[in-house]
C-alpha cells in the first residue's frame, strides 16, 4: 500500500508518523511500533508510529521532526514496513525489568533521546523507571559519560579547570557572582555555567543577566574565559548535555529527579572541570534538611566525580535563611556588586563566598585559601575581574550598584509583636517574590530588614516587597503574611503552626542543575 | 495577553494546548502546566500546556480533543491563566513517592484518563509507577471499581451471571467457542466478551468473527444474550472500561501489564458477572511456566473477585502444546464447529472445554458438571445453541465447517528423523502463523499432524502452514524450521538447543485481557 505524505505542523519531540488506525490494522502495526519509510529508492528513515482516527486513510502524517529529516513534499508517495524496536527501547524495557544499565545501553538511550528516536512516552517510562529502581554509581557514570558524548564540549586546553555548583534551595543565594571573580582574579580558570529559575525567584543566570548577556554560545564562552579566566553563562544556551534538557522537561510535572547527579556532573565534565566545590545549603525550609542528608549527597558526588576524573569537595552551608538581604534577580545583582565594591553589610554572603572560593584556591595548592579570597575581595581585585567579565560578555563594565532598579511599588511588613526573629521560611519568601513577578520580572524583589536572631520591636519593619505591578504586590503581601515568611517570638514561643485542615502541599523547589 | 486560536489536526489523547515557548516564558508557564482558557465570558476549559517553537507567537494551538471540547473558530481570541495541577496528577506523584492509592485517587486518575485531562506522558508515568511499585489487592480493587464506574455496564437483571477468562499464551485455544454454547444451553447466562490478537495468531474475537459479526454495541449484546443466554462479542467495541484501552495502548511498547487484574476484573464486573472460571494454561513455552506460578495468580484473582462480589475458580490447564490441531482464526473456527458437530478427534479440546464448562455448571449448583457438559456437547444441544447465537449476532446460522476456507498455498514440514514429538514450541508456532499472515489474514493457519508424544517416522508430516501469500508462506516455513517449532527425538535425546551467540529475545506474547 502506498501512503501520501501530509506534513503536520506539530512538534512531538520525536520522529513520529501518524497513521489512520484502520490503515495501521491492515499493516498489523500498533502505536509505538517502528516503521521504515521509503520514498522511491532514495529516502529511508525510521519513525515511531502513532495511530489516529483523524488522519485520512492512505495518508501518513509527518511531525515537524520527521518532515525536517525526510524533507518530502506534501502528497509524495511513500511505502512503509514494520521494523524491529531500537536497542534503546529494549534497554528501557530491561531497566523496567530491573536490569542494570551498561554503558552501551546508556549510550543507546541518550543518543536516541537526542536524535528524537524515542517518543516522549518512552523517555517518561525511562526516567520513571530510574526514579523507581534508582541508579547506582556505575550507572550514573555511564549516563554522565553518554550525556557528555552526545553534547558540546568546551576544549580549553588547561591542566586544571575549577568549578562550583550549588544544589540550591536557599533564596537570595548570589554567591556565584562573587566566587567566580575571586577565583578568576587568582589566575584560576573557572568557566561557570548556571541555570535560570525553575521554581525559585532567581537562578544565577537570571542574576548575572542583570549585569551582562548570559546567552553565550560555546565559542563565545571560550573567548570570554580565555581573556578573563572566567565567565557566568546560562547553561541552557551552550547545549552541553542536550539530553538532559529533554529529561528535565519530562521530569518536571512529576517533581522527580533521578538523573540529578549525571545531569550536574555531565555538564561539569563537558566544560572540562577537574576540581569542583559542591555547595549544599542545609536548613529546615531548604531542599536538604539535615547535615547527615547533605553528607550522603556530597559522598555520592565525590564518588561519581572520582570515576569521571573530577575532584569534588563539599561545602555544607547554613541554609536556614536567605543569603544576604535581597531576593530577586535585580536586587541580588545589586547586593553582589555592592559587596564586591566593599560594602561590608552582608556578612553571611562574604563568609560563604570566600569560604567556597578559599576551598577552590586550596584545591589549586594555594595556602590559606579563605584569607587569600578575602584579600582578593577587599583589595578590589575581584570587583575589577567581574567588570572585565561583564565587558567581555557584552555588558556595561562601568555599571554602578545604585543604577540597578528594583520594583517601583513597595509594601513593608512590620512586626506584630516584640521579640526575636525565630524562623525565616525560605520557600514562602521565594514564592512571595514569584507572586510579585519573579523570575520574569527581574525587578520583583524582597529586601530583608531583619535576619535570624535579630531583636525586633513591635511595629518595626521585617521585610519589604517590591514589584512593578500593584495587584501582584498585594497578592505577594497577602501570601507572605498568611504563610508566616518571618516568625517573631520570645524565647518561650513554642507553637509554630496549627494544622486545622488537611491541605495538599505542593513542593516549591527542585534541586538546581 | 490575548492569544489567537489555531486548530491543529492532531490527536494527542488529551486536551493539549500548544503555545510558543517564548509566549510561555512570558506567562511563566512550562510544558505540563495546566491553564484555564477563557473566551469572552462564556467558554472556560482547562488544558495541558505543551510548548513548541513552531507555533506562531500570540497563538494557541488546539489539538482535536481541545477543539472538540471548546468548539472555537480559528482566529478567535482567548485569554489564558495558569491554574493548579489536577488532583489526579498529584495522586500520580504520590504513587511515584510510594504512597498507596486510595479510592478517591484511583477514581480521579481513571476519570481524568477517560476525560483526556492527563497527558500521555503522565499516564505513562502512572503505569510505569504501578509496574515498579506494584498494586496491592486493595489498590487493585479501587482501580477496578473506578474503571467500572467510568465505563458502560450491561444491566441484565439476572441473579447469576457466568463468565470465563483465559490468560492466554497457548496457540489454537478455541475453548471459548465451545464453553459459551455448552453453558448457555444449560440455561445459564454467559455474556462473553473477548479480545482480538495482540501478539498471538488469533484472539477469541478473531475466531468468532469467522462465524459471525462480533463488533456488538452494548445494546446489541444485551439483545443477543436475552434471546440466547450467551454471546461472543469483541470487548473493544463495547467500551466496558475505556480507561483500560488507553492503559493497554500505553503499556504495549514496554511489555508491562501492572493493571492485568483490574483490567480483566473490571470488564467482568461491568457485564455483571457473579461466577467466573479463570483458565491459566501452564507450559514451558506458555506465558505461565509452572503450576506454582499459576496458583499465585489464581489466588490473586480469587481475592480480588471476593472484594468485588465475583466468585472466581481457577482452572490450571496443560499448556505445553496448542489446544487441538489448528492455529489461525479460520482454521480454529472450523475445528470448533467440527467438534461441536460431533467430530471426536480433538480430545484435548473436548476435555478442556467440558472441564471448564463443567466447573461453571457446578458453580450454578448443578451436579456432575463435566458429565453434564459432555452430554450437552454430544447431544448437539451446544451446537444448536452456537447456531442460535450466530444467528442473533447476524451471522449465517447454517454455516458448515467445510465451507470455512483456509490459506490457498500450503507447505508441509516433515520429520528429519525417527522418534517421538518431545517438545512443541508454542510461541514459535504462533509467530510462524503470524508470518504467514495472521491475525490480519484470517485464513493463515498451521495444522498440526502430530502432537506431543506421538511416534514419528522419518519423512512423516509434522505440521502444515497455510497462507494466501506465497512469499509469506516461505518466510513462515523458514522461521518455523529454524526455531524448532516441533522437536522430534528418541527417549535419549537430551540437548535441546545450543546457544552460540548472545541474542536479544523479544517476548512474543502478552497476557490476554
Amino acid at each position: 500500500m502506498e501512503l501520501k505524505v501530509k506534513n503536520i505542523p506539530i512538534e512531538t519531540g520525536a520522529n513520529v508518523a501518524l497513521i489512520n488506525i484502520a490503515d495501521a490494522a491492515q499493516y498489523g502495526i500498533r502505536a509505538g511500533d517502528r516503521i521504515e519509510i521509503r520514498s522511491g529508492n532514495r529516502k529511508r528513515s525510521n519513525a515511531i508510529v502513532d495511530t489516529t482516527t483523524i488522519m485520512p486513510k492512505h495518508s501518513i502524517g509527518f511531525t515537524k521532526e520527521l518532515s525536517d529529516e525526510l524533507n518530502l513534499k506534501e502528497g509524495s508517495s511513500v511505502e512503509i514496513e514494520k521494523v524491529e524496536q531500537p536497542k534503546s527501547l529494549i534497554a528501557i524495557r530491561d531497566k523496567l525489568n530491573k536490569r542494570r544499565l551498561d554503558y552501551e545501553s546508556a549510550y543507546e538511550i541518550v543518543k536516541d533521546v537526542v536524535n528524537k528516536k524515542l517518543s516522549q512516552n518512552e523517555i517518561t517510562a525511562f526516567v520513571v523507571g530510574l526514579h523507581a529502581y534508582e541508579l547506582d554509581l556505575e550507572e550514573a557514570e555511564y549516563m554522565s559519560m553518554a550525556m557528555v558524548k552526545t553534547g558540546s564540549t568546551l576544549n580549553l586546553k588547561k591542566d586544571r579547570i575549577f568549578d562550583k555548583h550549588s544544589i540550591g534551595g536557599v533564596p537570595g543565594d548570589k554567591t556565584t557572582l562573587l566566587v567566580v571573580p575571586i577565583v578568576a582574579s587568582a589566575d584560576l580558570t573557572i568557566p561557570k555555567t548556571s541555570s535560570r529559575a525553575i521554581t525559585s525567584a532567581a537562578g544565577t543566570a537570571d542574576r548575572a543577566e542583570v549585569l551582562m548577556p548570559v546567552n553565550l554560545s560555546i565559542e563565545e564562552m571560550k573567548k570570554v574565559v580565555s581573556k578573563t579566566n572566567g565567565c557566568i553563562a546560562w547553561g541552557g544556551a551552550v547545549h552541553l548535555a542536550p539530553a538532559d534538557d529533554i529529561f528535565i522537561k519530562i521530569e518536571y510535572p512529576f517533581s522527580i529527579d533521578p538523573l540529578l547527579l549525571p545531569s550536574i556532573m555531565s555538564k561539569k565534565k563537558a566544560v572540562g572541570s577537574t576540581d569542583m566545590v559542591l555547595d549544599v545549603p542545609v536548613g529546615e525550609t531548604s531542599k536538604i534538611k539535615s547535615v547527615a542528608e547533605a553528607e550522603v549527597l556530597v559522598k555520592d558526588f565525590m564518588e561519581l566525580g572520582s570515576r569521571m576524573g573530577i575532584r569534588v569537595q563539599g561545602a555544607i552551608t547554613y541554609g536556614e535563611q536567605p543569603v544576604g538581604y535581597s531576593i530577586g534577580a535585580a536586587a541580588e545583582a545589586r547586593e553582589a556588586l555592592q559587596t564586591l565594591e566593599g560594602d561590608g553589610k552582608s556578612l553571611d554572603l562574604i563568609d560563604k563566598a570566600t569560604s567556597i572560593a578559599g576551598m577552590l584556591l586550596e584545591m589549586s595548592e594555594k595556602k590559606n585559601g579563605k584569607e587569600l579570597a578575602l584579600k582578593l575581595l577587599r583589595s578590589g581585585a575581584a570587583a575589577k575581574k567581574l567588570r572585565e567579565i561583564i565587558e567581555e560578555q557584552g555588558g556595561e563594565p562601568k555599571i554602578k550598584p545604585e543604577e540597578i532598579q528594583i520594583g517601583k511599588h513597595v509594601v513593608t511588613i512590620n512586626a506584630d509583636r516584640e521579640g526575636r526573629v525565630l524562623q525565616i521560611n525560605n520557600s514562602a519568601l521565594a514564592y512571595a517574590t514569584r507572586i510579585a513577578g519573579a523570575p520574569i520580572e527581574k525587578e520583583a524583589a524582597i529586601i530583608l530588614h531583619k535576619k535570624l536572631g535579630d531583636p525586633v520591636k513591635k511595629g518595626e519593619p521585617l521585610f519589604s516587597i517590591y514589584s512593578n505591578s500593584a495587584p501582584n504586590l498585594s497578592a505577594a503581601e497577602k501570601y507572605a503574611t498568611e504563610n508566616m515568611a518571618m516568625l517573631v517570638g520570645s524565647g518561650s514561643t513554642m507553637l509554630i503552626k496549627k494544622i486545622v485542615a488537611k491541605k495538599i502541599v505542593q513542593p516549591s523547589f527542585m534541586i538546581e542543575r
